[in-house]
């Protein structure tokens, strides 16, 4: 399978070496907005501009979409997918349907297919909750994030002035958690749910003050939780809080018996050391699943929640069933 | 989604509910072996002779198959895949690809959809442990069991000559979930990974040393086990160990980056108060998939890992992204 990759941010980066490392993908190219003199890959390929992309619509058989869902994807995907089988992250729950309409038209006309809104969540998890509610019809479902930093959350935290740089962590409450997982069905506020922890570098002089006001005052963001802002150095930033850890889990608690007297709970979780490097792997894993249903002469824009599991593997069914039933 | 239930033991019954419970499935008949006027079934839905079976063919959408997999399945399934669409939840392992190539040449020859091998394990494990692997490509995959009943080994101690009856626990090894979870990769034993306990009701005056011992040295069953045998009354044993609870966990651990230095954990778990209640929501989620495959003609036999999530429901795809994702 030969893999292009747009975009070179710690998504690009991470999936360059998914699909170096992978038995069966083979990196073309990495096409970059930047200067490609000034971009040092982390793998042996080619570092390409963006704007030459047309000439490899024969080397490649599929394109992961390493960019930003806020201004990238909404406008790569849709253009890519005119010439490529394309993978996507996207994951702006207002705009999905959108995106998946504009994405779908460009991929149907070319006879391309276009798998969007894969990751982990939008993704694994979303595919659990699907799977947890069809077999567990009678019961509810809760999703928990982290412990984990929201680089949404960090970025925000970053525009507020007098802020130099920012890190945000996304903590889910153990006590909700442990009612939740001990089928209590509680009703739960988003404060109830998670909590928020930013550590924060302030500009010399800066009224720290007041950041710590416009952070746990900020809509949507941080206003409705239990927001903790701790400031600190740049070094201890950089020294403590480079990584980017992230997981959660989807748990669903339901009833099954006459009375509704049994109780069960299916729960999926991920522990990540780093979200970028597990999210690559997540594209990586379905691009063989976009050329295979390409193969088949499928087209148009689809999402993890339609793709049948075995098509993550080039093997036929009759190995995959020996292997994994 | 007119329903048809074929057996009617603890599964079958189970079923019955599902199906009865749910929102758009109608139970259509229990179908049994036994003497229907001695059957007294759980919900309104009509126990007729599965001699008779064949004139419901126009009156039934799927069939749940809720027999055993000894010698039930292996032949119900091939026969009735001749005249509907069929679920069934095979799990002799041993037998699967044989199982599959019967059915198939049933199914295709008539042009219906047949749904192997569904419940937990195989079924949703199954699937969890196909997804972790090709996402986390570079790991190491484990599946632990219970603390639940496993009927096959209950059934294994009950055909000891002394025995009454029996119920056998099959326990994880909490240090061993430890070290999964903690990441340390081990290398398990079937002993390291689970421990056996039985409760033994004996006959009159049977030798209880005896018993033990041929518990003890059961191969394949109990022999590379760590096992502890306890004998009890026939009171005590329907008071206290009348529930069929079950469950396990699939897990996964493995690593990104370029020097494989990160780690991540992928986990699913399943904690059940009932085994056949909640295996029998499986079966009712994936019939109405196979219904759905049915509607767009596909014929011939399938796994869970073959089916894409979003034919678990009617809904249209644009409905269930916006719901999931």
């Amino acid at each position: 399978m030969k893999v292009g990759i747009v975009g070179y941010g710690n998504l690009g980066r991470a999936a360059a070496l998914a699909v170096t490392q992978s038995q069966n993908g083979e990196l073309v190219g990495i096409f970059t907005r930047r200067d490609p003199q000034k971009v040092v890959p982390g793998v042996p390929a080619p570092v390409l501009p963006v704007a030459r992309i047309g000439e490899y619509r024969a080397r490649v058989d599929v394109l992961l979409l390493c960019g930003g869902s806020a201004t990238d994807l909404p406008e790569w995907t849709p253009r890519l997918a005119e010439d490529f089988h394309v993978v996507d992250s996207f994951d702006t729950h207002g705009r999905m349907a959108e995106h998946f309409r504009a994405v779908d038209a460009a991929a149907r006309r070319s006879g391309h297919v276009a798998l969007l809104a894969v990751g982990w969540d939008p993704g694994l998890f979303s595919l659990m909750r699907l799977l947890s509610e069809a077999v567990l019809p009678d019961g509810r479902s809760y999703t928990f994030w982290g412990p984990g930093v929201s680089q949404g959350h960090s970025d925000a935290v970053r525009r507020i002035p007098g802020v130099r740089d920012a890190r945000e962590y996304t903590l889910p409450v153990p006590e909700s958690v442990n009612a939740v997982r001990a089928g209590e069905d509680p009703e739960l506020t988003p404060a109830q749910k998670h909590t928020r922890l930013c550590f924060v570098v302030a500009e010399e002089g800066a009224d720290r003050v007041r950041i710590s006001r416009e952070i746990c005052q900020m809509p949507y963001y941080f206003a409705d939780y239990r927001t903790e802002v701790r400031f600190v150095t740049e070094e201890e930033l950089a020294r403590d809080h480079a990584a980017l850890p992230h997981g959660g889990c989807v748990l669903r608690t339901g009833h099954t018996g006459a009375r509704r007297q049994m109780q069960h709970t299916a729960e999926f979780s991920l522990r990540l050391d780093d979200n970028p490097g597990f999210t690559a792997g997540v594209l990586a894993a379905y691009a063989g699943a976009a050329v295979r249903l390409a193969r088949r002469g499928e087209s148009g824009a689809r999402s993890i929640l339609e793709i049948a599991p075995a098509d993550l593997f080039p093997d036929t069914v009759e190995e995959l069933r020996g292997r994994y039933l």
